[in-house]
């Protein structure tokens, strides 16, 4: 058993300020060759897969930093054709999406990439997004969970819907599938009725890996009954243990083995030659943000005005509870939980969120980011990381050829890829289609 | 001016035995190392574009022929990446899509394929796709057609929310985007009520060629207001010529330039060196066909039952009006004119169909073929024409390495692109954005 490392990619990366260093391409949102170089990058280092994260609305004001972002089906597929082995999951709403459509989008990216498609699955937070969608706000947090578990349910009857030897492309007889082993699932449920089949055959995969990232009560209910691997921002060795042994422990009370589900906590590694060096890095990152965006931004999520926000005061005392919020209740938490016990000024959190969003960011030499890595991963906190570079691609690459080579002398993480698909790197079974359990059945 | 040409690919070839030819890969449906090589034979032979449809369910008796594809916008993202600058026009619905997640995808091919996107715009005939979105029943054809309109206002404003000058990427400054620039489209309509802007900044195009293919009335309705290509199925050129003036003559009556309006019929040239040659193919492929498939399809096509058709009578004479079809009018039309008018056994019917499903098909030497373009071209009835090869890749490599050479010679097509974009190969110009317009008001 080894560890598993993903790349969480954004633009120039994950440090807002990031766009402004000498080094960055600030038009990166959009330009694809900047994706396959980030893509060629991860797959130098064997890594199991890349991710982006996503949501149907135009997010922040403009001005504070690259916006706007390839759709990510669109933008892995493209990449796709660039690399031969790199998992690629791309982030999706089942919120304001339809079953039947997304289904067969993931399972054609699952094809045509030969097996290497991953969905991460989100429910969209906010009203911003709604109002793009008829609605004048968003369906309620635990509607939304509601709706989540039962596109999963569809999306899953319908990647099965043909079964993996339905093709019989039989030129003699002219017969070319078996209506026998493609059928309707006829689903019938509070939110959907799909009466299927699905319009493509079963992918490589079965189905692209599912991968949950909230972390909420519905969020981490909704991973123990489906995902299998699920990212999660964890600011201390103490809290990411009690989220590990809490959702593995789900994850078995609802019958599946804990294995089959994969824990990535995410960092921010600012890595430098030296500590002085990293440390450097670090700073002219931070001295390059702009605090008035980001506390209109932090405003937004704490559900107050900018102005009741002074930059060098802690939060203010009278937030609303967590049970109050039907937005992304897993951030609004992490966020102010990590300035109380931090006793962080507003300008303080806003340069702690800065940098990573509220995951574990810090910095340090390559050999110190790989003991942070071993640290979590021997005390049983993590399967893997969810890697998030501050800067883009430079970021990658120190991580890549400085950090991967300490964690393969160490026997930590793998020297080549053993499997061609995106469950082959998890360890992960391809799921067994309707016809198997049919022969088996019968046998 | 010289004609248009796009390749409308399936699998095997439009042909319905091709998959059963011993030339033929019969599983190419969801092989994307087929499609790839088709594109770089289209793009050998310097044609405007690449064409697929589309349908979100599962059409069709599987025994037939290959069934299932990869969803279009998928895999002409992942065709992009093999090619430089054929045009790839993908099928969406507008009646089982929302506008601002479809118009964001379409933006994001077109990012990524650097300015060779095309939309072609459906309704969606049939009660089998309602089904697989919660509805018992497709809405009336009217009524699908007033939402492909909106739709397409919803994504023409999307499309022009971000101006192309709205990113500053000032590094100095730390302004990243020009707030006034990207604005919300605020739409409120008897279908959607869409804010906007749209999550990814305005793309090479501005956007994707819209193209349309229903001939109905409401169709042509709908292509006059916003299509800038039209496939369409003729079988006479007296029938071509008619449906060419009527179109052009519609666009003018909305007020737009009839040449920015591109009418392309579709043929299914069946290539041989010898005029002998083509027709024995022909015959073969037709040998091919199980008749019992194609009546089953041909009776829910007609509304009737399949044991109503003899396969060696004529069709029924009591067949309902266009005017009851809720479905795909203009197809259901062409049907039963073609049988009435060459008064065809339901046998014969399934031939002439099984070949090219209503499109005007004939067998021939190159030279033969380029003669049919020529005359219609000359005639009046097209602007260019939409090649359907019968099989695939061989007619495709057949129609690019000798007809297409022959068109050259007459002066009749381009020999190399003169522009990089689906635009530039079609003569269209790049659609004004939102602040050029309030530029020059200003100005």
């Amino acid at each position: 058993m080894t560890l598993h490392l993903n790349a969480f990619l954004m633009s120039t990366g994950h440090h807002e300020a990031s766009w402004r260093l000498a080094e960055s391409n600030p038009v990166a949102n959009t330009d694809i060759e900047h994706y396959r170089e980030l893509a060629r990058i991860a797959e130098r280092g064997k890594l199991d897969s890349i991710f982006f994260a996503d949501s149907p609305v135009l997010w922040n004001d403009v001005g504070r930093r690259p916006s706007g972002s390839l759709e990510p089906t669109v933008l892995l597929t493209a990449i796709a054709a660039a690399t031969t082995h790199i998992g690629l999951i791309a982030t999706a709403s089942t919120t304001y999406n339809d079953p039947y459509n997304l289904a067969r989008r993931f399972a054609s990216v699952d094809h045509v990439s030969g097996g290497r498609a991953g969905w991460n699955v989100v429910t969209t937070a906010g009203p911003e997004a709604a109002k793009n969608f008829n609605l004048a706000d968003q369906p309620a947090h635990a509607e939304r969970y509601d709706r989540a578990a039962e596109f999963l349910d569809v999306a899953r009857k319908l990647w099965d819907s043909w079964a993996d030897n339905a093709t019989l492309a039989d030129k003699a007889e002219g017969v070319w599938g078996d209506n026998a082993k493609v059928q309707p699932i006829d689903h019938v449920g509070r939110h959907f009725q799909v009466r299927g089949p699905l319009n493509v055959p079963r992918s490589p995969q079965g189905h692209p890996l599912i991968v949950q990232a909230g972390s909420s009560e519905d969020g981490k209910g909704l991973a123990a009954r489906y995902a299998e691997a699920v990212f999660t921002a964890q600011q201390t060795l103490a809290d990411a243990q009690e989220f590990y042994a809490d959702l593995k422990r789900r994850t078995a009370a609802v019958g599946r083995d804990p294995a089959g589900l994969k824990i990535l906590p995410g960092i921010v590694p600012v890595i430098g030659v030296t500590e002085a060096e990293a440390l450097r890095l670090e700073r002219e990152l931070d001295e390059l943000i702009k605090p008035e965006y980001a506390r209109a931004q932090l405003a937004k999520t704490l559900r107050v005005k900018p102005e009741d926000l002074p930059l060098d005061r802690p939060l203010p005392a009278d937030l609303p509870d967590e049970d109050e919020i039907e937005g992304a209740k897993s951030r609004y938490t992490l966020i102010v939980t990590l300035a109380r016990r931090e006793n962080l000024t507003v300008r303080q959190l806003i340069g702690r969120l800065g940098g990573g969003r509220g995951h574990r960011t810090f910095s340090g030499t390559p050999e110190q980011v790989a003991d942070a890595i071993q640290e979590w991963y021997d005390a049983g906190a993590a399967d893997g990381f969810n890697i998030m570079p501050a800067v883009l691609p430079s970021g990658l690459s120190a991580f890549v050829d400085h950090v991967v080579p300490i964690l393969q002398r160490r026997g930590l993480f793998r020297t080549s890829y053993e499997g061609t698909t995106l469950r082959d790197h998890y360890g992960l079974p391809r799921p067994a289609g309707r016809t198997t359990a049919l022969e088996e059945a019968s046998a």
